[in-house]
């Protein structure tokens, strides 16, 4: 997240489509910036969802956001299509850190980018857990170098 | 919407595609109600701009809701993908009724059924204006008999 | 929600507050017409909630909304404040249906009224169950002649 | 944003009230991550509304979002009422950057914590425009030290 400029689909490891909506759009015609975390949390919790290491009504730990953070570098608007691209920077023994990068219809640099870190924690008590080993094999997956 | 069992795909004349999200889901663990008005909205207003009739930011009018009703058949959630059947039931000097149907993946039967009226007025006074040629058009192509 | 003329707050009988928020407004500067149901959906579960017999995280059954519906009298937009009225015009064995109304800032006349049918179910088996003695009280004291 | 344990009341310059709403809590039962920024947004907006240099619909120039940030302490849920403390920590010619901090109920503990880049653009070109004295003055009124 230090450069300035906006990083490429290549930069990324996994891709996912949202459609946008008419209520994306605030008051000034493009996509309200709080719209941008709720693609990231989809892509995210998304990739866990499809590769069934995440189940959210039933699994005995749950991922939650202790960080997260976007820098806008153009603007997205309903009806564009987004392609959401992720990988993982840091993985540790209960967290792990993802970056996104949102890319509008077929362009290849990112409108925007930001960062998610996720905790495991127990799904009762919420203290952190150890990331069990079929989770931490889909995040390696995500690992970029 | 005075029937008491869901409609299928074939009593909707135009179709769109809505990704769910993440956030779509309530505590509940299925998509809030209130997400399904944000869907029709969507497939509503995204038809009217893919035909080119809908110019939310400059046009000299705009169409604004004044009713709406939705009854829900059976759950939709994250990450589920959701197919947005489209007809027009009532066309009016200046206001049209929407019914649309919420269809999840491939089932043919309606998870949710509801109604928009839209009525057509000045972007500037609020007040109701006739729905042009080009527009009626459009809206005539969603008609069923 | 027959007539075409909007209610008063003596209409009610249970009222809160909900402060509005800027992503509220969509493209067209005013409360996008799902937050009205957002709205809905706060005060009666609030309502709930606050008279302590819905435990929407632990409680053997919860209430789904099964149809719902809104008509727009007059427009709301950020920063104003909205007062909800509240009432129950139909309490059955597993269903109630709520009527409710949204004030702007100090206005006497809706701005919107709306209705909610929520079903009491199991929270697994989603099927229906008779609505409890402790929460029927709280539903009858909501009740309009 | 680099300390790690959350800020209090008495680090913010002005304060703003939030009421939470049913659907702010995601299926984890607790105020989504997404949620946070619309506090950040409503405050910062809300503000610059409430001294009469923010015209959101007729101005000449509007400030956009380009980077924005949250680290999240605790949770916050339904029905709690948040109360938002706000200051800026940095103004530029034509930007500025506001922190933000979520306190629950009555504690003095943040929540969470976040950041806001606004920068000041055209509100046809979206180019940047300088900061003019009115906002300045309302901007230096949020300054700590």
């Amino acid at each position: 997240m230090s450069r300035a400029t906006p990083g490429r689909r290549s930069d990324y490891k996994a891709f996912s489509t949202i459609t946008t909506r008419w209520f994306d759009n605030d008051v000034y015609g493009h996509m309200n910036n709080t719209m941008h975390y709720q693609m990231f949390d989809t892509a995210v919790n998304g990739h866990l969802v499809a590769h069934d290491v995440l189940d959210f009504k039933a699994g005995d730990t749950v991922f939650l956001v202790v960080e997260s953070g976007c820098r806008y570098f153009g603007e997205i608007a309903f009806p564009d299509v987004v392609t959401v691209g992720l990988r993982v920077v840091h993985l540790g023994k209960s967290s792990v850190r993802y970056e996104i990068g949102l890319f509008r219809n077929d362009e290849d640099d990112a409108r925007a980018e930001g960062h998610f870190v996720h905790v495991n924690v127990d799904h009762i008590t919420r203290r952190p857990r150890p990331i069990n080993e079929a989770v931490r094999h889909v995040l390696q997956g995500l690992e970029t170098r």
